[in-house]
């Protein structure tokens, strides 16, 4: 198809596909006349795709081109776990965490494995930090709980990609469940907290 | 202590604190002399809460204000969730998710109560539904593990709730827990994923 087809069938404006292209996101189409380009079904998947790292995931252009490099490229599984974290992760000085803390982190996820580099554990344990400061008092037993949590959400996103045919859906699985995932927990856990509210306080109907 | 201390003790610069002062975050001082104005602990413990949201919770300023006015407030528990919820989501237009797709979550989630406007249903019902476009398969028995972890999660956030002393600080809590606790269980998640992989595929050292 032409790319104002591409784009009737995408609903995504001719002008934002030509600037995918021109960012490296999106392939070029097949050129079928010398001044026609043809596209395909594939190109409308990725053009979805796209759309749902910059849109519901927030990712920069350039981080979603990091991100789509990862699923074209041979990496590893690991390695595409990686490149997803950092995209979808706030790059963090580990010095920016207040003292003790990482060591308090780490002792709550006692008998994780997981890189002292991890971004997720910078994360956390500012996050921690701050919790403490600003509630004034122990959140041990309820940081736990969200770890075990994160376990059983990990679990599921892995199984995910164990179920999927081959290397390339495989790693396509990691990059989308990763940027994806974060979005789709905190939309569920609002609606879980709005039907718990309710059970306990009363307040809205089934 | 005069605002070049509050400056010196918090780590926020002078001219943010005016700022924060002139947008209506933080209280003004008391006024000591005529040209001098004193603030005291529960100014910088305020301001450790206002950069929480605007850094780690990402709020603008305008949402940031909305969730502190409710920290200020009379509201009640359920009405204190309604604003953290809608100050942490986007708005999204129920017309915009499509057709389908918000019968399809429902169904997932049958048994919970909650109401139709809810911004998490609305934002998980969109992103299921680009999941399954963009990935090609059937994602109930996934999302079912992810719902039943954010319950999880939702009831960990309410026993916090509960177990605070009185409603100022319970409103608190729940404000504070829905902006952070987003952040909070996405870094945690990213530690688990990494823990899981490890145990899968063999990768990072403990």
């Amino acid at each position: 198809m032409r790319m104002s087809q591409l784009s009737e069938v995408t609903g995504v404006p001719v002008p934002t596909i030509k600037y995918y292209v021109r960012e490296g996101l999106l392939a070029p189409g097949t050129r079928s006349l010398p001044n026609q380009a043809s596209y395909d079904e594939s190109h409308a998947r990725r053009l979805g795709l796209i759309r749902a790292l910059l849109a519901q995931g927030q990712l920069s252009v350039a981080a979603a081109r990091r991100v789509l490099d990862a699923i074209d490229s041979e990496l590893s599984l690991p390695e595409a776990f990686e490149i997803a974290q950092h995209a979808t992760s706030e790059q963090l000085d580990p010095a920016s965490v207040p003292e003790g803390a990482l060591d308090r982190l780490d002792g709550l996820l006692a008998g994780w494995r997981y890189l002292p580099e991890n971004p997720g554990r910078i994360g956390a344990a500012r996050i921690l930090a701050t919790l403490v400061e600003v509630e004034q008092r122990e959140l041990s037993a309820f940081v736990t709980r969200y770890a075990e949590h994160a376990l059983g959400v990990a679990e599921a996103d892995l199984d995910e990609v164990d179920a999927r045919p081959d290397r390339a859906s495989k790693v396509a699985t990691v990059v989308i469940g990763t940027v994806l995932g974060d979005a789709l927990f905190a939309a569920l856990r609002r609606v879980a907290q709005e039907h718990v509210t309710s059970l306990r306080y009363g307040q809205a109907e089934p």
